[in-house]
């Protein structure tokens, strides 16, 4: 079992012993995992530890200002806005695997930026048990990276050894509200791979509508703990619907709500039926675009949790 | 109050009155009010009605199996397969009108061929109350219409005045069986409509396939009768899973099942979830193009029942 303050203490003295007086990044994307490894690396190196917040246009509504206010007084904390670097290089691509491609890249030029400006050498990584179990090959914990433009880097994983559960005691043990440590995981590319087909900006911000509303009517009813995650994926598929007495031609959503222990595996649970088709009208009363949602009903396998 | 056998006899008496000896046509879809009137008039006209069944490619699973052993011992039955004709046309068409257009234009040739070769005078159709109340206008009982090639002929309406429920007493009354009455709703332009964005042979089978299931596990389960109407949409979006352990990329279904008085609305009903994830489990194991099954969730208004 693992001792929470034991973990903390002797992992602040091994941050130290690795990075000593030097400067180290790490890229907080506002989830549990990179929140955790923040504020513990924090305890170590004071404001010596920037964490960069790169805000790719993709986020959920509310978001960048959630961990604006989360985080900015705890720790030495950079916003980076560049939601029309990544907007722009993603408008009209259509292959997940590019879109995905694209976000690392320039997610990566960013950062490099701003590590460069701030003579980091040390760079803190948010990874935990099952990210590098499940990619076997890269099982050295101690390495470095070098950047595209040529910054090498000392990598730091301070909670490498932790699963999930334990992450989150670690986290309220570091003093993080309880509804940070317990957020549902939310994909690096964003809404990215929760839009199909085509990107554009107004595709982006019809799904993070229809993702606001799956949000606050799950956490109303209060069965957000019981998934692993509940969100909403844009399809590029245009379905007829009558909206007043006129024909309409608008886009079908999905509904995507999944239990899981550990995300290898996931199932779509019976869910409060009042609650499916509450959201369901609200989704097509209050996003014009929007003519026709479904629920997603196929476990993991054979289909994956995020749609690409 | 209808009552049936006054009602048929005071048809077949209108029927022969304006026919005489005349050759009458009818396009039999399969449906209930098609084949309701085909069996009625048949009373009128014996031989002289010519019951024609096109094939345009777009029928369910076993379809024209059921069509043809249904009534080729009770009508003046002819089997006009023009399913390459149809899917030919249609090949990469993705617009919903268009594809209707496509279907409806066809199908008026085919049918007015087989008009001209057996010498018709007359068109039975098997309008219903509904169908001329929804579009105001076309009110007119007796009429004539000129096919595009200018044959011209008579229209024969003997349940204009009928509704769905009527119509399946008087179907009963004529002896046709339970189950042919009792049919769900299917559209003439068939599994075209249920296919999104563009038409090919592969992804109507696909479509057929997976319709097929929807039904073999509604009538399993014994909730037909519950339903107007319960469908398989092939949507035109991609959807990354998993296969085996290979990423695997491919389409997501749309499962639709509506309740409904008289299909001017409708609404979702919560449906046995031990149903709904054999259903998708099956579709996801046996149609290896399908990565992904979601059940729709919206009502008519503001969705239409049928997806084009």
């Amino acid at each position: 079992m693992l001792n929470p303050s034991d973990y903390i203490k002797e992992s602040i003295e091994e941050i130290k012993k690795t990075v000593g007086d030097g400067t180290a990044v790490i890229g907080l994307s506002g989830g549990v995992d990179s929140s955790v490894a923040s504020v513990l690396t924090k305890e170590a190196l004071g404001d010596n530890l920037i964490a960069v917040f790169v805000d790719h246009g993709l986020l959920r509504e509310g978001e960048a200002e959630y961990v604006q206010k989360t985080f900015e007084p705890r720790l030495n904390f950079r916003y980076v806005n560049a939601s029309e670097e990544f907007l722009d290089a993603l408008e009209g691509v259509s292959d997940p695997e590019e879109k995905r491609k694209i976000i690392g890249k320039i997610f990566i030029d960013v950062f490099e930026r701003v590590a460069e400006e701030v003579g980091a050498k040390f760079l803190v990584q948010g990874t935990i048990a099952p990210d590098w179990i499940e990619s076997e090959g890269d099982i050295k914990s101690h390495h470095n990276v070098a950047l595209p433009h040529g910054l090498v880097l000392e990598i730091v994983e301070p909670i490498r050894e932790l699963y999930k559960d334990e992450v989150r005691i670690i986290g309220t043990e570091l003093g993080l509200p309880e509804e940070m440590v317990k957020r549902q995981p939310y994909p690096g590319p964003g809404l990215a791979v929760r839009v199909t087909g085509k990107l554009s900006h107004e595709k982006i911000a019809v799904c993070r509508k229809a993702n606001a509303i799956v949000e606050e009517e799950v956490e109303k009813v209060g069965i957000q703990e019981e998934l692993w995650q509940y969100f909403a994926v844009l399809t590029d598929t245009k379905v007829t619907g009558v909206k007043g007495d006129i024909r309409d031609y608008g886009y079908l959503v999905v509904l995507r709500m999944v239990a899981s222990m550990d995300a290898m595996t996931a199932h779509v649970p019976e869910l409060p039926w009042d609650m499916v088709k509450t959201i369901s009208r609200r989704i097509t009363a209050e996003i014009p675009e929007v003519t026709h949602v479904s629920l997603s009903v196929s476990d993991k396998p054979p289909s994956t949790i995020e749609f690409a």
